[in-house]
């Protein structure tokens, strides 16, 4: 981090900064919902990388995606996880105090070992998005499948005003 | 959820509704213990598909267990896991505040994309027992081994009274 | 847990009775760190098995890495682990109240089901070094792929002063 880093304290504006604007939550489904709260933990459920209603990757990583794609996938979970909070936030992102921990599942070649550079995609943009705030815990993991044959699926555990 | 949701408020009195009753919570066991709680959050060990001492299915879906047949041992782990919460709270599951987070783990092949389906089962019937506290965030990802060779585990983090 | 475990208080003690020392805590990396700190619950990223800069296996399990070799690579991560609550408490373990909750992941050939007796690789070590404080809730899955082709991970949460 460099010093720049402990004077960021507006996340709306480094978005801006980066040309990203946050999608649209997705809606809450029957079973389940998008993010829970406890305390001054917000939960967030495992976001896929939804684009425009698409999934930027499908496959394991590297035989069906490269790893290059693999981590623009982990930056849009991690965009639709912004969202996410953003919602429950009332859209004042600045209420985040805390990012938590990341959990990342990339979906693998048998003995593939380079999930921390995908899962990097992710952790990167929540670095630059939050400053000091955005460093966090992480568990990035491989796996041979996931839901809707995404590449990446990444949860997300944020303290909050 | 309808309006009638709201109201629900006797998980107990839900099972019953749904002719269920809780098997009995699994022994602790030496290295690690069934439940932990920490202030008011419950976390709940991962949780297999027994029933009356065997596993409800084992394999990877679709090969070797339908997305059916692993539904109700996503079922099976959801009650294993409410009498661990029960046992933890005296057998009063009222004093379950929320349920805040599913991690569920399915065995699938590779690249197989229903793993939700599967975790509805868990997460449908909880939204039944516990109403608006059972709605919860879920983590639900593949993979392609877990233990006992079991189709589906489930841990479970609650806020409790 | 014999009556003896009520009275282990120190975990340092522990530690030097077993013979073992705490390996070195591993650096902050850019993107994330190894641990964070949120009321009194302490979530550190998970741990690869690295001794001495080198993983103790890679491969997965039973094919490539025994059952016993890859519990001591279980046991490995969770000395890296202890290392890291220690940096963050100022060197001292006795301020652990609680370890709360291992998730483990061991890479796992399809259809292997002993994930368990590997993860009581750092269980078992766990009960000894923390006595009561040390019986955690557990969630142990297998996967095809891990981080640098490692064979096991552990992520950890403990409960603090």
């Amino acid at each position: 981090m460099t010093s720049d880093a402990l004077i960021i304290t507006d996340p709306h504006a480094q978005l801006a900064r980066l040309g990203l604007s946050l999608p649209t939550a997705p809606k809450p489904v029957a079973a389940y919902v998008p993010a829970v709260r406890s305390g001054n933990l917000l939960y967030v459920s495992g976001q896929l990388p939804f684009q425009n209603g698409q999934l930027l990757a499908t496959g394991a990583v590297p035989s069906l995606v490269s790893v290059e794609t693999a981590r623009e996938a982990a930056r849009q979970c991690f965009l639709n996880g912004l969202a996410v909070i953003a919602d429950q936030l009332g859209g004042d992102l600045k209420r985040v105090r805390r990012v938590v921990r990341l959990g990342v599942f990339v979906q693998s070649d048998d003995g593939f070992g380079d999930q921390p550079k995908i899962a990097n995609g992710a952790s990167e943009l929540c670095a630059e998005v939050f400053g000091e705030a955005g460093r966090h815990a992480r568990a990035a993991v491989g796996t041979n499948a996931l839901p809707l044959n995404a590449t990446v699926e990444i949860e997300f555990l944020v303290e909050v005003d």
